[in-house]
C-alpha cells in the first residue's frame, strides 16, 4: 500500500477545502507564530481527516461510524452533519460529559458502553459489520493522515520560511500528515508529547509501535495506546534523517503553557492543544539561533472554567 | 483643530507597526469575516492608541497617567511597560478585581481611589499636574482616534471588499478610528451599542454627544457616559451620508454571541467584544443580500469561567 504523501495531501485539500476552515495564525513576539487550528469546526484539526474520509470513501445509507469518546468523536459527527451523513459515535462510559454533548451537538446518535476505549471500539466494529457503514479510524487510516496533512500544506502557504514546526502527538496522525507533507524538505519537526503518554517516543526506541502508558492531564486528547502503523515509517524515516525530534514534556509545562497562552493572547485551548507550545516554554526543546518557530494549536475542546481554576 | 483622517492613521501605523500585534482575520461561513482584535496585546484594541500617544507624544521622566478600571488601563500599562516608561493607573473602588490584577501585570502603579470613575479621572488629573506626566484619555484624543484606525487600516489589507463592519461603541474612539479611515469611501459601518450604553444612538439622535445611561453586561467595557467630541464629527458625517447606521442590542443577545463563538470557534471574548456579532445574530442588524460582512471582536478581558457559567 502506498503511504501518505504530498500528492495524496494536495488531493485531499482539494476534496475538502469546501468543509473545513482555513484557521488564522498569528506572530507572538519571543515565541514564534501560532496556528490557531483550534477554531477548526468540532474545535480541532481532526475535522480535516474526517471530512477527508467522508468525500473520499462515501457514506451510504448507513451512515458513518466512530469510536471516540474526544475530539475525533466530535469531529466524525461534526463533518457527518455539515454532508448530511447519519452518524453513530461509540464512547466509552469514562469520557466526559462535556465530551458526549459536544458530539450530540452536531446531531449524531451517542452510543455509551463499555468501561474503556477498547470496548467502545469493538461494538462500534461489530455494528459496523452489521450495517455497513463507513467507519473512520481516528488516526490509523491512510484518508485520516492525508487529510491532517492539509493542515501542513496550509501552514506553509500562510507562513513561508518557517524552520520549526512544534505538534502535538497522540496517536499520530497529525504528525504523520506532516511528515507526508514534508517528507523531502522543509522544516524540522518537533513531535511533543506529555511525559504520560509516550507513544512516539516508545515506537521510536522500539523501532516500531509498541504499547505505551496513558495518563496525565492530556491523556483525553493525545492518550492513544499506540502510535499508528502507516504513519511510523514516514515519522522514522524522517527522525532517522534528523528532520525530526521527540520532545517529551511535563503536566506542569502544559498548564502553564495553557495559562500563557491565555495570559498573553486569549486563546483558550486543552491541555493537549497546548503541549506543542509546552516544549518551547519548559525549554526541553531548546530553538538554534535564528529558528524561526511555528507551533500548532490543535485542539481548543475543553471547559472554560478549567483554565479559571 | 484637524480631525484624524486617513493620513493620521497613516501615519500612527508608521508609528506602531512595530509595537503592536497584527491581529488574525478567519472566515465563519454564514456569519462574515471575524477579526481577532481580543488577541491583540493587552486583550484589546486600545493597545493601538496607547503606543500611538506614547510614541506620538512621548513621556518624560515623569511617565504616564490613565484613569481606567479597564481595558484602557491595562493597554496603557502594557505599552508603558513595553516603551520601558513608568505607568500609574487610577481606577475607581468598584473596579473589577480581575481587571486590577491585569494592570499590575504589566508592572504599573495601581492608584485605587473614588467610588467611580469620574473621581479616579479627577485624583489622575491632579497627580498629573503635579508630576507633568503624559496622560491618556480612554478615548477623546485625536492620537488615540489615530491608534485605534490603524485597526481599519489593517483590516482592509487583510480583508479587501467587506460590505459592511460591526464595530462596537463605547466612548467611540475605535468607531471614531474606523470613520476616519473610511471617511471617503469603503465599507458601510455598523455601531453597535448595548441597549444598556446607547452612547452613540442618543448623541445622533441630539445631534451632539449627550449624557447617557450606563449599564447592562457590557458596562464593564462599552459603558462610557457619553461619546467622544472628537470622534462625534466623523461618525455624524457618515451617519448622515447613509454610510453608518446606529444599532442596539440587548444584553441577551451579547450573552448569546458569546456563547456561540465559543460554541463554533472556540472564541472567548468579553460581552464588550460579542456586541458587534450580537448585531448579526439578533436580527437587529439584517445584512442586504451579497453583503460581505466583518465583526470585529474588539476584546477578550474576561475571566473564562463567567462563560462556562
Amino acid at each position: 500500500m502506498t503511504l501518505p504523501n504530498r500528492d495524496s495531501v494536495s488531493a485531499a485539500h482539494r476534496l475538502i477545502e469546501g468543509d473545513i476552515r482555513r484557521t488564522p495564525v498569528m506572530s507572538l513576539p519571543g515565541l514564534g507564530v501560532l496556528k490557531l487550528e483550534h477554531t477548526q469546526l468540532s474545535g480541532s484539526f481532526k475535522a480535516r481527516g474526517a471530512f477527508h474520509c467522508l468525500r473520499a470513501a462515501g457514506a451510504g445509507a448507513a451512515g458513518v461510524i466512530a469510536a471516540s469518546g474526544g475530539n475525533h468523536g466530535a469531529a466524525v459527527a461534526a463533518a457527518a452533519q455539515s454532508l448530511g451523513v447519519t452518524a453513530e459515535i461509540f464512547v466509552p462510559a469514562i469520557s466526559a460529559q462535556a465530551k458526549q454533548a459536544l458530539i450530540r451537538s452536531f446531531g449524531a446518535r451517542l452510543v455509551v458502553g463499555g468501561a474503556a476505549y477498547d470496548e467502545a471500539r469493538e461494538a462500534a466494529e461489530r455494528r459496523a459489520a452489521e450495517t455497513g457503514a463507513l467507519t473512520i479510524h481516528a488516526y490509523d487510516q491512510p484518508e485520516v493522515i492525508a487529510g491532517q496533512g492539509t493542515a501542513a500544506r496550509e501552514w506553509e502557504e500562510q507562513s513561508p520560511g518557517l524552520s520549526h514546526l512544534l505538534i502535538a502527538v497522540g496517536g499520530g496522525g497529525l504528525i504523520g500528515g506532516f511528515a507526508a507533507w514534508h517528507a523531502e524538505s522543509g522544516p524540522t519537526l518537533i513531535a511533543v508529547e506529555p511525559e504520560g503518554c509516550p507513544t512516539l517516543a516508545e515506537a521510536l526506541q522500539a523501532g516500531r509501535p509498541v504499547p505505551a502508558p496513558v495518563g496525565g492531564v492530556a491523556a483525553d486528547s493525545l492518550g492513544a495506546r499506540q502510535v499508528g502503523a502507516l504513519m511510523f515509517p514516514l515519522v522514522a524515516r524522517l527522525h532517522a534523517a534528523g528532520r525530526l525530534q521527540s520532545i517529551l514534556v511535563p503536566d506542569a509545562a502544559i498548564r502553564e503553557a495553557q495559562r500563557r497562552l491565555w495570559a498573553e493572547a486569549r486563546l483558550l485551548v486543552e491541555p493537549g492543544g497546548a503541549s506543542a507550545l509546552a516544549a518551547l516554554l519548559s525549554g526541553r526543546w531548546m530553538p538554534p539561533e535564528d529558528a524561526r518557530p511555528g507551533i500548532l494549536l490543535c485542539g481548543g475542546n475543553t471547559d472554560p472554567a478549567s483554565l479559571a481554576a
